[in-house]
């Protein structure tokens, strides 16, 4: 399938993030009116809460978008997901004969502010990315016992903290928090020396489960997929994480892409996870492919300074899929809802410039990289970090837009009060 | 401070749990109405609601109980929670001129069934009792590396599940789960057969918070605590918990008591937390006592068998109060919400049978404990396990309603679809 011609001129480019093809689903604000949900089609968001307002959008359940939140439709499942896509092909599409009255409710982009795009119900960070698990689990365990014995027959993951997740432009402060250097013989609270960025993948569940789920199942209850930054504090995660897992290390900050691009987007440009190397069992394995060809790269910006891309990888590196994730995630039984977020795991290739952390890329900091006008092992104050993410299809491109964050210093000692 | 005595006889009985001091916090439904805030004055439960929507009852900002749960109430803030409590008391107090128009209101609670008494946000929960920890890493590691390096310096917490916390009463599914016996090579999927609970209790976070907040600030952001049971599958835990905490072993269902008990009614229990086997660091000093003297027991009831009291205990027992966790839960810059729920962690005394979870009472298995028509290592099909938690004051009892559930066997492979 080839690019999906639009009346919308700028979305017929073949580089275009936002062709007709793509679709992706977001929450904009415009000078100081109420967020409302929009979706990108070439340089602007069209305004699809007044096309469902004006009755140019009927949905089943309906309305569906008289919340500035997709979870309404998210909700709705597969059927109303494919009725608004196929709607929207249809008005959008070159030759429509609904173009006057849809343009009156494109927006530029370069006048809105995006906002969340869905409401986070809970999010799970998973560890599924063999090169991150390996590279890591190196640097603390050894060559040797670099994998965890349970790594190759469930995809590892812990709950994250939902309240903690953010759109991207929103500045992030460097956390205090509670560390402890191998040299000291008592802790210390400080804020983190050693703050990162963990290059992700975010699944966002749409229609809801009870009891435990096939990988088909899971598959078809995601709604799309944003680009997703877990900031970690690598000091405070060392001192806290044994035994129950990352806690405060995890918690200041997950940012995420402000469009979801949707499964039927990325439907071009499914693949398949990498050979097992031992087999796994039913419950996890899939009925087909279930990855994305996704090219991603992460973009450090110092304050004043140029960009320096730090890390090419992309998503088919993954070991696991979203889709087992999710299905792991309710062998338990547990109730997975709508709004529920899932991320990947780092995405690390299997080259050095392809790590998804700077924990990687520094090799714990004993190997800083080098950026523009200096050299980085962490983040430093005023660093903007920005992933960026691609399909190419054959001519045209589905793009996530970017993920970005800059991470501001931390206040005084929160604990010293005047 | 003795009883305060109402009009309402039963509640005036000496160890009636929901005396006028108490008016504890929940939702109910009678018949098939739509639930309903309400509050337990003796036999009954009083349709707040009712009150509110009469103008009996008049909050600033109101109404906020025209929803189905506490968080609008919870949300609101101290003052409006201190303006809730007196006014009840006023109303309900001995010699009220208002009988009159508040007893319509009243109904009994054997007509009604109780419901979740507020949404729960997030779930948190801890690992914050000495003895409980230490008999679990004695299990595990040895009595020698039985408390973790940091333990004795934070309040060790992982996120949990909220979508899986259900109100007391409800049903508990025996879960599925990959598991691996040391003496297998590989890891199989089956029914879990260390089925266990833990005996903790739940602070039900009224206030939210932006940034770091000190232990005095998280202690006023408390609205009230509830009893909980964190159904805990030990052989899923085992084989999943390295290197990032529980995950599917948590999931399947926390039960709390269907009534939050307020911060005002604990008051006069407040007691505090032991001695320091280290210095804290300034973040996680207490200003003064926030612990509860609140006496705790589990019941285990087989199937068509009756009751043995399995464990007694004290929430005083605790190493770290909810206040410590919840400023330490911010320490990040984690924002907190109206609805966060944070389990204290297993409350085990240091006697035998004041261990909070099977895991410690039969000593991993080794030693099943006797009950009622037989033995118990962990639990078995159709076993009912209720908490229940009172606080003894000068001529009163504070309550928390039962904390129940009957685990049911687990349903068929749920992959080996037909």
């Amino acid at each position: 399938m080839g690019l999906i011609r639009s009346w919308v001129e700028s979305a017929n480019a073949p580089d275009h993030p936002f062709p007709l093809n793509n679709l992706p689903c977001g929450v904009f604000s415009r000078h100081e009116a109420k967020p409302r949900c929009g979706v990108a089609i070439g340089d602007c968001v069209l305004d699809v809460a007044a096309l469902e307002e004006r009755g140019l959008l009927v949905l089943p359940g309906g309305p569906l978008m008289d919340v500035p939140v997709w979870n309404k439709v998210m909700q709705a499942g597969p059927q109303v997901w494919a009725a608004v896509r196929a709607r929207l092909l249809e008005m959008l599409g070159e030759g429509s004969g609904e173009r006057a009255a849809v343009e009156p409710h494109l927006v530029p982009l370069a006048e809105v502010a995006l906002q969340m795009p869905f409401l986070v119900s809970e999010y799970t960070d998973f560890y599924a990315g063999r090169h991150h698990a390996t590279n890591v689990g190196t640097m603390f365990r050894g060559a040797e016992n670099a994998l965890p014995p349970n790594w190759l027959h469930i995809p590892i993951g812990y709950n994250g903290r939902a309240s903690s997740v953010v759109v991207s432009g929103t500045a992030v402060r460097r956390p205090w928090g509670q560390v402890k250097g191998p040299d000291h013989a008592l802790p210390a609270f400080q804020p983190s020396r050693r703050f990162d960025i963990e290059l992700e993948l975010g699944a966002v569940v749409g229609t809801p489960s009870v009891g435990p789920v096939t990988v088909a199942e899971a598959d078809a209850m995601i709604f799309g997929y944003v680009l997703l930054n877990d900031w970690s504090a690598r000091d405070i995660q060392a001192w806290e994480y044994q035994p129950l897992g990352p806690f405060q290390a995890k918690a200041t900050a997950t940012t995420i892409s402000p469009w979801i691009v949707t499964r039927a987007a990325l439907e071009p440009f499914r693949c398949s996870t990498p050979p097992r190397e031992v087999p796994l069992l039913p419950h996890l394995q899939e009925p087909g492919p279930m990855l994305y060809d996704i090219a991603l790269e992460v973009g450090l910006t110092p304050e004043g300074g140029r960009e320096t891309v730090i890390a090419r990888t992309n998503y088919r590196e993954m070991y696991y899929s979203a889709a087992q994730q999710l299905a792991h995630h309710t062998t338990s039984g547990c109730p997975m809802r709508t709004g529920d977020l899932l991320g990947s795991g780092t995405i690390s290739g299997p080259a050095k410039d392809a790590r998804g952390s700077l924990l990687e890329l520094s090799w714990g900091g004993k190997e800083p990289i080098a950026i523009d006008g200096g050299t980085r092992s962490f983040i430093e104050d005023g660093d903007t970090l920005v992933l960026r993410g691609t399909c190419l299809g054959d001519g045209y491109a589905i793009g996530f837009g970017a993920c970005s964050g800059q991470v501001l210093p931390a206040l005084p000692d929160p604990y010293r009060r005047p």
